[in-house]
């Protein structure tokens, strides 16, 4: 799995809004993938995890997690995020972190099977940052659609 | 007007994760607060507009907004994002820019007033980035929350 993290990694970094994040992936396992970022970049003017920021990481933790799963079931698409709710409920002073997984009732057979079938596919996720003592600070949820790219050699005229 | 937009533009410049987009006020008439960022710094893995970047210069046209509305009002206040809907609803392969405004039916006098008489009021406001051809690449709702700074002097222990 380690190569596929580092795939990952090297595909934010390859982002330039992301690339300034300072983000790292913790971990991934059981279908839940986790991303840091250093509060010393994401800080603002109280002093905590400025919101944006956590929009970004929450949102960049779903595309992951989607890229993983769909890197398993050995299929390439393009990933984008087609709407996300966010709930802000207590300032966080301390290094961001997010935990992004399926959405109840979300499934990732499922998923890959219609990219499969109908070459567009789409999911719901949520994901969470936590506050040291465990509490929520924020809650996100979003639904992510995937798109196959033509194979080479697959592709009709139009 | 100017010095106003110029104490937001520093305390948007003073933010560690906001230095680094590249933001500038368009901006400000009528109650709305129009912001800009260049797409190189926003730039996803398919070329158009990151949605982090999108969700992070749409939740600060809020914030803005509201600051520049109690700045108007000669009040000072700690303002918080407390929840926010976004919709992707097409990419966009151009500069970002977006315009923030009260939601239907929010009240910038009623907003100001209970922050007066509470201490602590609440608003809802909407944004937009528009695709060049006028059409809208995300949509954006918000509610916002300003707590009253205690002035000094007038505190009382507890």
């Amino acid at each position: 799995m380690a190569s596929a993290l580092e795939l990952l990694q090297q595909h934010y970094d390859s982002m330039p809004p992301v690339a300034v994040m300072g983000l790292s992936i913790e971990g991934y396992a059981g279908h839940r993938l986790t991303l840091r970022a250093p509060l010393d970049r994401h800080v603002n003017d109280k002093g905590c995890a400025f919101g944006g920021s956590l929009a970004s990481l929450m949102t960049l933790a779903g595309w992951g997690l989607v890229w993983l799963e769909l890197e398993a079931a050995g299929l390439e698409a393009d990933i984008y995020v087609a709407d996300s709710h966010l709930r802000y409920l207590a300032p966080l002073y301390d290094d961001l972190r997010v935990t992004a997984s399926a959405a109840e009732g979300a499934d990732w057979s499922g998923f890959a099977d219609q990219l499969r079938t109908r070459g567009r596919a789409r999911i719901e996720l949520v994901a969470r940052v936590p506050l040291p003592d465990g509490r929520i600070a924020t809650d996100f949820s979003g639904r992510y659609v995937a798109i196959a790219r033509p194979v080479a050699g697959a592709g009709h005229a139009g």
